[in-house]
């Protein structure tokens, strides 16, 4: 036993020093991690691209397929309502293929591996491009060639920083215009668009506006979609179970959510309220809930179908609290998921005629010296039932509804943070019902069945909070081991499906419990048309969580015996080594009747 | 390929039904890993006690041990300022020991193992009783015996939850007696406090009041410490290189910080502000700084040595902005400990002053209606510097100062957003620097060194920020392979020191990275004199983090070039399997003098 020195190990400074950008132990070694290639893209365990052939099934199409295939005149007729899958069969044998690629949209992890993936499917024949800051860098013709060596340096890390990304919209005749000149310039045969669903729509319409002349000899730029959203929202039933990045996501908010939990009976007294990304369906928080099981997780999807009130949901939470407080447990987590807010119909009705009051009286509002002024006004200019519900809130938030709104008029709704009204809200009725707790005990569904002593132990109980909103941490964090795989083989998938000549389509893989099925799902027949600000536009619908599906009716028969007691599980952090590492989400196993969690794609293979 | 079902499968079903309860795959997985065992506490492979012997080494004693010596007038002159080592010699043979351990504050990663080590230690001849919920529970003798099938439950997993926790200190000599009739009571020999540095410095208080006559026959009571808490902040030089839970914490804050970095180039538009838990020391914010290697991490303890103003602690903050800003860098992380605001010397006097003025005007304030007429009396009563500092603030920030005290009268510091209050004086800095970068451009130290292209581009450029408050994440996370390892070892260590008949010891384990070395820690030669709230109080000291600490001075010999440009690496989630597994904190192994990170604490053994 020495004394404590006075400088540090050299041998250890040099092992820091060595780990700056991002070379940090762990990063150094999920670079070295085979991954699992399936065996359509294996000849002789060398990567190789695969051919394709028409599917067993076909997709379902939209009800406004005869109205959307107008807007699709070439595209169309040739990819249809036909889902592609990769065969070992008529491999393509292109060369001199130049393809770009580009991210879309918000980071998700595994983003890198997509193009890991691309590349080597395009092989040492083929060019990749690399497009510099996503849309925005597509139209200024920032890009460059990628090579093996930038790949080695950003396998299997989280992030999209080797190329960046922004959230410029392709879309409209002169933006199609300036991509066009710059795959003339860049004499580019191909585009890979890596986004959610809007990116991938706008990958439909470059993929019929590119379909011809774009070259001097006629011939056109192939583009394909490769499904990225940590929310979740982009999937296509058996076809596409779900969008890269939403497994690492949702692990890493679990674990924090888990850590949450298990944090409450060991100090015995706060109520948590987290919030979770995820604004356009809950398939985050409902992941999340089925990995943690906590005593509340409200699902969006069910207050908007089941038309409750913000009363009422606020309801929902007291009555846990109150049935857990009958038991002397004074403690939980409830589960927000970010678009709560906009689901529950007479908010959203508040919120759009607010945004539509603040419009029509822009310039008399600016003319407006106080806050009570202009509330004076716009409650005046609003309907009754709005009017009571906006009295309803806590001022602040109250306040917060009449926040500068975005450049299209509307409300920031992301700006509000719900846990925060949430809490306020559930406080002051847990007052109402401690003051008089009979009118809500009894057997009926809104109420509360305890007994007497259980109803004295609530009404003495005390209610002290936290909040917490995950958001940010969870789309840069290092690819699982599922994402990881999943993005390298839907790379080989895209690379694949441009050697092989095809426009138009989606890549997706699925079977991921048996070894993977690489698909190519024709993007036209994913399309709708949805009337958003008063006009019809075409969009990939958002997949939300459905009430028939098996998760959200497995979550259904359990949510009562976890809000009674603590049933909770840590899922801990996720695992990129040893027996845990390779889980899929549960929801996704649920949705498509996998026996476990397991996920399989083939052989795993050393990548460089 | 087939259609989606209409059911989950009912195998998966299962396999999810039975994760309730703390039993995810995850959790299944960790039980079952084995420990390593440090040889002196190995006989023939199967888990025995080990002796003690005096150390080479002796404590430095505290200033004011001479003072300190009066008040433990039967532990002092046993314990002195020797330090005992456990030995594989003169192993002890007690039976029929009876013997309390509880957990003291908040949770910490580890715990459950301390609890596991314990009772291995003490063998079936001795008995383990469970104190629930932390001192309030063994003031009440709310006890249990605690059986090996309990453990297996527990072990390897985080939280509190096996025994529950309380913040009530017990001190003075009401307390002590009501102890004494609990020990009385439930035959006991022993106690462990599992705490922090008050819940060790009153466990010596306890070991000298039940030195003697405990029982009947004369006997005493011995009172052993664990050192718990994530912040780190109880470290005893090379006798105690770090408390528990401190690894598995910043483990955590260090990847949610790592990936947050990852997003920072992704999306290229913003600075996120992250505050870190850890009010009294910086160890938190510096292990989680030289793991992710941020633009800026600021260290309490330096601002306060270098009596840096508010502004000046800004402009830090600031140059940093406009210098990444010139190189078209406009995103970056800054680490902010929660303790900043009350070690900035300015703060702390005019949180003091303020305290101080609402305490003797409490009535006369209570009477005032408005804040407006409450901030003018304030500010006639408070100094010069002061009520400058204090209108330097952003109003929202200005009334949070006056908000209603904690029960000794203090401000609850805690409470304040800091990283809020940060990004609003940046914020407005900026402004400043934009609007006249003459006077900040130069080679001063208080100055930017930017070339004239460079201003413009920094002129030109947006602030965009997002902010952050990790801390109850960090608490009761799975431990880390350490953290489970090392607090196993000091569970032994406590229970052997029991067995062996000591009292008044904290038990520590040095040589991390050499097998280990189990050790007793007089807790009499660690308490120094200090004042709190103008009473001379018995402390054991907080370790702050030191100028001339090899962690600290190779903070300072790289931080410039972090803030430069992106030197940034994300640590990644912590792993309990593979070759990432086994890392040390590195402020630890450089504080050691380690010559690498991996902790090595004796052979692997299947604890169950």
């Amino acid at each position: 036993m020495s004394t404590i020195p006075k400088a540090a190990d050299p041998n250890l400074l040099k092992i820091w020093e060595a780990s700056e950008k991002n070379r940090s132990l762990f990063e150094e070694q999920v670079r070295k991690m085979a991954l699992p290639v399936q065996a359509v893209f294996l000849d002789n365990k060398k990567i190789v691209a695969a051919g394709f052939e028409p599917a067993a099934d076909k997709l379902a199409l939209s009800p406004d397929a005869a109205e959307v295939r107008k807007s699709f005149p070439k595209l169309y007729p040739v990819t249809k309502d036909e889902v592609l899958q990769a065969t070992a069969g008529n491999r393509p044998q292109t060369k001199g293929c130049r393809v770009a690629v580009l991210f879309s949209g918000g980071p998700a992890a595994g983003g890198h591996n997509v193009i890991v993936g691309l590349k080597k499917a395009l092989g040492t024949d083929n060019t990749l491009l690399g497009v510099r800051q996503g849309p925005k860098g597509l139209l200024a013709g920032n890009l460059f060639e990628i090579a093996d060596e930038d790949l080695q340096q950003v396998v299997n890390t989280g992030g999209f920083d080797f190329l960046g990304s922004d959230r410029t919209k392709i879309k409209g005749h002169e933006q199609f215009k300036q991509v066009k000149a710059v795959c003339h310039d860049n004499r580019l045969d191909a585009i890979v668009v890596i986004g959610g669903d809007d990116s991938n729509t706008n990958a439909a319409m470059l993929a019929e506006y590119l379909y011809e002349n774009v070259h001097a000899d006629g011939r056109g730029v192939q583009v394909v979609g490769v499904p990225k959203t940590i929310d979740g929202d982009l999937q296509v039933g058996e076809f596409l179970p779900i969008s890269f990045g939403f497994d690492t996501a949702t692990k890493i908010y679990s674990e924090l959510v888990g850590n949450i939990l298990q944090d409450t009976p060991s100090s015995r007294k706060y109520w948590h309220f987290i919030k979770l990304m995820g604004r356009s369906a809950t398939h985050v928080a409902l992941e999340v809930a089925l990995q943690t099981k906590p005593a509340v997780a409200f699902v969006s999807e069910e207050i908007e179908e089941k038309n409750l009130s913000l009363a009422q949901s606020v309801d929902i939470a007291c009555r846990a609290i109150a049935r857990r407080a009958g038991k002397g447990i004074n403690h939980g987590v409830i589960l927000i998921p970010e678009g709560l807010i906009e689901f529950i119909p007479e908010m959203k009705a508040l919120i759009q005629e607010l945004n539509e009051v603040m419009a029509k009286f822009d310039k008399v509002l600016n003319g407006m010296n106080t806050m009570a002024e202009k509330k004076d006004f716009i409650y005046g200019k609003i309907s009754a039932p709005s009017a009571k519900l906006m009295a309803s809130l806590p001022d602040e938030f109250e306040n917060m509804l009449l926040l500068d709104r975005d450049s299209h008029g509307n409300l920031q709704v992301s700006q509000i943070p719900t846990e925060k009204l949430l809490i306020e809200m559930v406080r002051s009725r847990l007052r109402e019902m401690k003051a008089d707790p009979t009118p809500f005990v009894g057997q009926a569904a809104d109420q509360v069945d305890l007994t007497p002593e259980e109803v004295e132990r609530f009404v003495k109980s005390k209610f002290a909070t936290n909040h917490h909103f995950f958001g940010y941490e969870g789309r840069c964090g290092a690819p699982t081991r599922f994402d990881a795989a999943y993005t390298f083989n839907l790379g080989l998938t895209a690379g694949s499906l441009l050697l092989a000549g095809k426009t138009g389509y989606m890549v997706a893989v699925n079977a991921l419990d048996q070894q993977g099925a690489a698909l190519a799902i024709p993007l036209t027949g994913l399309i709708c048309i949805e009337r958003r600000q008063g006009k019809d536009e075409m969009v990939i619908e958002k997949a939300l969580v459905k009430s028939d599906s098996p998760a959200f009716k497995y979550f259904l028969s359990v949510r009562e015996r976890w809000s009674n007691s603590d049933c909770f599980s840590s899922p801990g952090p996720r695992q990129l080594w040893g027996p845990t590492a390779k889980q899929l989400p549960i929801i996704v196993a649920l949705n498509q009747g996998y026996a476990n969690l397991e996920f399989s794609l083939g052989e795993e293979i050393d990548i460089f």
